[in-house]
């Protein structure tokens, strides 16, 4: 059984060879920088292991993995643009290091490349991973919308949120997953099972960032806790928060993110005092149980042998272990 | 057989019918906005135009069509942010409508859209189409990174110019009667021959654009003369005069790009003048005679009744036609 580390390995040795500067140098110079940040591999990670589940010869996913994992990175590109991002993984993002008309083209020829990859490719049922990639492809744009609209609302529902977090990150983890068992040629069952259950992780691992971002442990975090809670950022902690608070407790949160002038410090320290009052600690963790544990019976439920599962279990199940 | 205005109006009512906004709606309605701006429908019609070379059912490449429309659609918005551009068929464009993150996000769409239509199609060819799509959408964000490129440089050749436009330009146009003809199951070389006459028009299309940027009728061409000339614009004429000038000249047409006070309508005259010295009116106008005589040249090597051609040598013909 090959672990977590050593398909990262493989992925990052793929991505190295991929040869992706050539002329004009100033479009494909940024899709090199941005790829050899490197970062977890967690998108083509999940397309190698779904597929080594069904398949001794996981290999033969690589095309796709390395078409989500360019996908990904375009969507890094463009989403950097539109949140004004300056830093990416410690490092000056593309739109900062260049230019934003950079970052928008340079991500252009990411997504046009990440299509590359698969229609290029001898993946097996290639056209029914075409045409899921391209579905939720757009999902991931309309997620991205989502969130860019609920930033001027102040009435973002529970399920509202939920939607979003699943277009814009739990649908490609799923298509990861889901594409590595087509890559596989296994049961439709299997497929559709592995699917469903990286849309739980995936909204799992969203609320799991929500939950750290505020209760999180700085060093193992690896960034400031509070970032959220000073750009009133609409997280699964606060919209919870605004629904469970009484009209006092709602205004003392509204009269908190309305501040312009305000120590950071104490801004994170009410706002964190609100949530634990609300009892929205237990509550985000409790939500995060419930999804990976739906997730971890749906690999259970795999038509495979059991040593076969432990890798993606193992994966699943570190996401709530880190939770305090 | 069918007349430009006939596919044109066939165009125009598949683009009625796509059924385009959806929620949310933000990502959405842009798409509908810049489609309904109209336009001439040149790529979609040239598309139709060579399926029904071979293929009575020409309506078959419909598919195929509206994605090269799509993905025109997209590149302008795209291309518009880039270029800073207020006005597109005199209306405002997407992100000065809405905004920069608008146009970047429903530009997106727009390309996977673009993708879905041929993917989720019955084309005849489809995988040879969808790889000869991808490999054309680079060669357009290549085109557009020279173009950019070429702003800050005082030494493009023409050599390097109309490798520009090649792929920012005619390679789209190229693929759309290539990819109409392989919609029709006829020959390679018919789809070889149809390709390079693309190309050959293309280009002569690009050159006359710079053209009548000078030497147009302003009735005639819809836009004032000279725009190209004040903003400094690496066109084909200014390429040739640099190459064709003596010291002297040179100098005096580095003096006029660099004023930054200057009343418009003497730059224009100034240039115009340097222009008309030094024989760049007939050389232009002479190298897009060659290319549509070339064009021309491969539409009648194709092997279909002559009366087939007749539709496509027209609309090539009226590219020269239009220069006085």
């Amino acid at each position: 059984m090959s672990s977590f580390v050593e398909f990262e390995k493989i992925i990052a040795k793929e991505i190295n060879n991929l040869n992706l500067v050539v002329p004009p140098e100033k479009l494909y110079q940024p899709i090199e920088y941005v790829l050899s940040m490197g970062g977890k591999r967690l998108r083509p990670v999940l397309t190698l292991m779904a597929c080594n589940m069904f398949e001794p010869n996981f290999e033969k996913a690589l095309p796709a993995a390395i078409a989500l994992e360019m996908f990904h990175n375009f969507t890094l590109l463009h989403d950097d643009i539109m949140d004004n991002a300056s830093l990416r993984r410690n490092m000056p993002t593309v739109h900062k290091k260049w230019d934003n008309n950079t970052a928008i083209l340079s991500g252009d020829a990411m997504m046009i490349k990440a299509y590359g990859y698969i229609i290029e490719s001898n993946l097996p049922n290639k056209n029914q991973i075409l045409s899921f990639f391209n579905k939720t492809a757009l999902k991931v744009c309309e997620g991205q919308q989502y969130d860019m609209d609920f930033e001027t609302r102040d009435d973002v529902s529970e399920k509202e949120y939920l939607l979003m977090i699943r277009l814009k990150t739990a649908e490609l983890l799923a298509a990861c997953l889901k594409i590595g068992a087509l890559c596989s040629n296994t049961s439709e069952k299997n497929v559709n099972l592995l699917y469903e259950s990286g849309i739980d992780m995936g909204l799992a691992f969203q609320l799991q960032d929500d939950y750290l971002d505020v209760f999180g442990d700085t060093e193992v975090f690896g960034k400031k806790v509070g970032g959220d809670i000073l750009c009133n950022k609409k997280t699964f902690l606060l919209i919870k928060a605004f629904e469970l608070a009484n009209e006092k407790e709602k205004s003392n949160l509204f009269e908190e993110l309305k501040k312009i002038n305000f120590v950071p410090e104490e801004k994170i320290a009410a706002v964190t005092k609100t949530f634990l009052n609300l009892g929205i600690k237990e509550l985000t963790k409790n939500k995060i149980k419930e999804l990976t544990d739906s997730a971890n019976k749906k690999i259970l439920q795999l038509e495979v042998e059991k040593e076969k599962k432990s890798e993606l279990l193992h994966l699943i199940n570190k996401l709530s272990d880190r939770l305090k």
